[in-house]
């Protein structure tokens, strides 16, 4: 990464010139969270004004951070969610600019079908047509999707949001990005095959959707005995579904089960230990209940699971939780 | 405890009542959170609302949840601050009715000065007069000082203000209450012995005032070696020291050293840990970096502490912070 240019300091400098901003926030996902302090320095070198960096934990453009009433926020390392429309912020998506040709030359060798579906997160979105391009040089169909109004870019999926994939019709998909979080979410959403490319490590992967389904439905099962349940409310920005939570605790109530409701903002084991409920339902960020399942002691549900539990939704038809404009 | 008394549901329930009431947020300290599913199911029962627990941690009336559109927040266990003039608040202190008479009689055995200063905390302030008049009946001469605008109660210290102790001039002190952690902020914001009085667990004992501060110049001779200082702003209602937190990052700016400034909500070791300061300074509760020392990696100080490694406060003069309105 290059401090100055990919976290677009000439054009945050800019703006704050422009909007006479005099308190600047500057929000950071945990893995670029490091690089704060020197951003922050080579800002004040260029204009005079207080600085302030957020520490609350964030995984995601839907986690902003609007505790402190500074004249604008800066938010790295995601898209704007255009749904969300929010006001005051800036978006710096701190692109990437890794070669991916070579891992999608690897991805070659996996691909077992002709329609391909091309995904990735917003570090990569400006790399699509070329990869497309390759893959079609060797005789694939690729499908690039354009999601819902969730999403920013063609192609783009959120942890939470995999509207683009869904929206084409293809054999299997091929996911460019570090890690397997968002190839899981693919694979889950479409129950169709995923090659995770990450072109950082050169590492090939296809998410092991059975065993993840597999804990799924061990934590339904252990669900489906409880008595007392509780439903949370996040209340981060682009995670909060009051409805949904009320509604869900209500039809919990109305089958003879206690159910509570609870407003939180960050959910880990230790926050919700100390309401003791048999069982979890979490209306905020899908992917806490499936990525974090070890962590918690009791089971914590999405909604999708939960309304298997209240006998709403078959057995068989397991979904994954998506926020979704659709 | 007894549900329907102590957390006074049926004024709550008239509360609700009188005001149109809607969506209900109820806050309970983490020692008090397990009452709160049934404490919510008590009030729908007669009155058909909305009601939402907090699910975020709770460590005083500093700390009230907002995050919610609520018609009416309950705070429980803790008195109103009067100097943050809270609106849309209702404060439900649940106050104990446990007996504090046997531990004052225990808690004679140890007291050696003349001159008594009665404190506690707000679940035993109603019975200060008595335990005045007990140990007055004993030859002692009592004080029950009057604290600042931060305290509601004559004799009431919070964890971040012992105003009502120094307000007094006495040779010891007694506090009355659970635990030490009240105890021990009256003996390093006054300098003098302080017996313990625990009601509950009719256990006597003197906070070890040597050890902490032996603890604490240790994390200031570590600080002194610091080249990076990281100085944390609180975000919780009354706990936000701006412009304190500006001026100490400015004037360890000024004597050459990194120093940025972070806001942030709940301050942790796993929070911090990515900004990788050599030290942090937390103006938000003067009380994580004295009683949670040792779960942070490289040392937190508290802004009077930091004085000290700028050159700016003697290093014999040892102060505890407070959030004071003197």
């Amino acid at each position: 990464l290059n401090l100055y240019e990919d976290f677009e300091i000439e054009h945050i400098v800019k703006l704050v010139r422009e909007k006479e901003v005099r308190v600047l926030q500057l929000q950071f996902p945990e893995g670029l969270k490091r690089y704060g302090p020197q951003v922050a320095k080579r800002i004040k070198d260029d204009v005079n004004i207080s600085v302030l960096l957020s520490g609350n934990p964030c995984y995601g453009a839907c986690d902003l951070d609007r505790e402190t009433a500074a004249d604008l926020l800066v938010h790295f390392g995601h898209a704007e969610i255009p749904e969300l429309a929010a006001r005051g912020v800036y978006f710096a998506e701190v692109r990437s600019d890794v070669d991916v040709m070579p891992i999608v030359d690897d991805a070659l060798a996996l691909i077992s079908g002709r329609r391909i579906g091309i995904v990735t997160n917003v570090q990569h979105v400006h790399t699509l047509n070329a990869v497309r391009r390759r893959l079609e040089s060797e005789g694939l169909t690729c499908s690039i999707g354009v999601g819902d109004q969730r999403v920013k870019y063609k192609g783009q999926v959120l942890g939470c949001n995999f509207s683009c994939a869904r929206a084409v019709d293809v054999d299997e998909y091929i996911y460019i990005g570090n890690g397997t979080f968002h190839a899981l979410g693919v694979a889950l959403a479409t129950g169709k095959k995923v090659i995770a490319a990450d072109p950082f490590l050169r590492k090939i992967s296809v998410p092991d959707v059975e065993s993840i389904l597999k804990q799924r439905y061990g934590l339904i099962a252990k669900a489906m005995a409880a008595s007392t349940f509780c439903v949370l409310i996040g209340t981060k920005a682009g995670q909060q579904r009051f409805n949904l939570a009320t509604e869900l605790a209500e039809e919990a109530a109305a089958r003879g089960y206690n159910a509570f409701t609870v407003t939180i903002n960050d959910v880990t084991p230790w926050t919700l230990y100390n309401f003791a409920a048999d069982a979890y339902v979490n209306t905020a960020c899908p992917r806490i209940a499936i990525d974090d399942a070890s962590l918690f002691k009791a089971p914590l549900l999405t909604p999708t699971e939960f309304e298997m539990v209240l006998g709403k939704r078959d057995l068989n038809a397991y979904a994954l939780d998506e926020f979704s404009s659709c």
